[in-house]
């Protein structure tokens, strides 16, 4: 039995894993501010004496001291995150402070506790506009072009110094943006949402042409638990995503064919969505692949599980 | 005539491109909390009318806010920083402070008071390790290996997020280690002092095989200059050093040479200095070659005219 302490437990990734984990036999500590978490997530969770949580913000570092010294701490997946891509130039010190300086205290008070194991939740984003595609973990310097990837740079950058100069062992990953149970915000709740509401008419943000990669929560859980398990440098990273890309005007057919409408589709004229938005994120996930992960849904498959379970759970689509 | 507020205005690299600026004509806005810097590096400085300068430091916003809107600011040089890359370990959280968080707050300062161009100094230890020596800027994506590494890193990547979302031109400028007048600390100031106090015997972290690359001053001067009248991009990045490299053991020799010392020398057994010290630092620097700049001093040539300078500014080496 491993004891993991989970930022963002009642998230949409954190939450699902840390179902998995207890299911597995582990003790979990969870801390999550909800922010953007959800309580309804933990309601089995809260029932098993495996799982303790700890409402808390990462900002607040008596509060993460406290959570990390409940019992004794084996492994920190560290996936609070602000994750937000889009709104980044409407409040930009939200990245800096969710996502950056929340990771430094996350790593700094491990070291105070003599906590040593850590896996962290990057993104795509993080090669901006790259020049290969799909891109693999050592494509060349990237150049970022969000607040969010600058943030999610800054978190690998230091936890790679702590790798370093502490002697942590450190997993970080790559994600494509993830799809399934309990996801609350991104394009197919917006799209499902705003359908609900108006079934004949869909503005889209940008020309529709933009090329997107999703993958499945549990197949993203699979991953992260089968790289922690077989992989031990220092510092592993891995792209975390299905070998399939998917254009935002393909995603919308499937999201109106599964909901029976048929509305006027709206498409704006830029190549990208928003500021900072990608018109093509498609990552290089043979490494991976190698160590033997093979991922059980298609975007396709992804986007309908997704959408069934926002129309099985009205409750996640009200403002 | 442009106006220029610089970050560091007091420091080694900040004062000496204060001086430049103002030889060229230019109006200039300095700014240092005098962590490191020194208030005699300005004596000629303060004398100018073109010259204006504020005590302030960057993790105040108000006094940031306060000096940019002095007077209409047409560039930002941010030179400002914790440059000490050896004490990471001791103090984490310095590095986040003074460099990530104090290049956030000027860059959405710039935003807020509406000024739009800016260089950045960061630093060849971004590469970690690399794969590709001489590393050119698209070298592989890069692992960092210290703290001082992973706050620039962060820096440059606020930059380019800036660039994108905000309308921001950039010029991030990674450096080799920089010598000349006004150097106040690194290797060549630690041999001098201790070899004044002591020139019978040297300690030497590491094995003394480490290879550096340093680069003098006003050669580093005339290539921001000339980067930023010659390029135009929202992000460009130089690496700027010189061709050669040097190894610890050969500047320690031209250094007891000049001072007419035979120290008995003691070298340490480990590959690194210290803990994220890289054994090997040589930037690949054709781009800032390609577009017409040549280093007036070789590398001995840098270390003379920087031991000289500090002999001949005894109060420098005072702790």
């Amino acid at each position: 039995m491993t004891c993991f302490l989970l930022t963002g437990a009642a998230g949409f990734i954190g939450s699902t894993l840390t179902d998995r984990l207890l299911a597995d036999g582990h003790q979990v500590i969870g801390i999550d501010n909800f922010s953007t978490g959800r309580q309804e997530f933990l309601t089995n969770a809260l029932k098993n004496p495996a799982f303790t949580f700890v409402e808390g913000d990462l900002l607040n570092r008596d509060q993460l001291l406290k959570a990390m010294q409940l019992m004794p701490v084996d492994f920190v997946y560290h996936l609070a995150a602000n994750a937000d891509v889009r709104c980044g130039t409407e409040n930009p010190r939200k990245d800096l402070e969710q996502n950056t300086i929340a990771t430094f205290n996350v790593l700094d008070t491990m070291r105070e506790v003599g906590v040593k194991n850590i896996a962290f939740s990057s993104t795509g984003s993080i090669y901006g506009e790259p020049d290969v595609v799909p891109t693999p973990e050592n494509a060349p310097f990237p150049i970022q072009t969000s607040l969010y990837g600058a943030s999610k740079l800054a978190g690998e950058g230091l936890i790679q110094a702590f790798a370093e100069g502490f002697g942590f062992s450190t997993w970080i990953f790559r994600f494509v943006s993830v799809l399934g149970e309990r996801y609350t915000h991104g394009h197919i709740y917006d799209f499902c949402r705003r359908l609900q509401s108006n079934p004949t008419r869909l503005e889209v943000l940008g020309d529709g042409n933009q090329t997107k990669s999703y993958m499945y929560v549990q197949d993203c859980i699979d991953a992260m638990l089968l790289a922690t398990a077989k992989t031990s440098n220092p510092v592993n990273i891995f792209n975390l995503g299905v070998d399939g890309t998917i254009q935002v005007r393909d995603s919308i057919s499937v999201i109106i064919n599964r909901m029976g409408v048929k509305p006027e589709l709206v498409y704006g004229e830029s190549t990208r969505g928003w500021i900072g938005d990608s018109p093509l994120i498609h990552l290089n996930c043979d490494k991976i692949r190698e160590i033997g992960w093979v991922p059980r849904l298609t975007i396709p498959q992804g986007i309908i599980r997704t959408l069934d379970w926002l129309l099985n759970n009205q409750w996640v689509l009200k403002p």
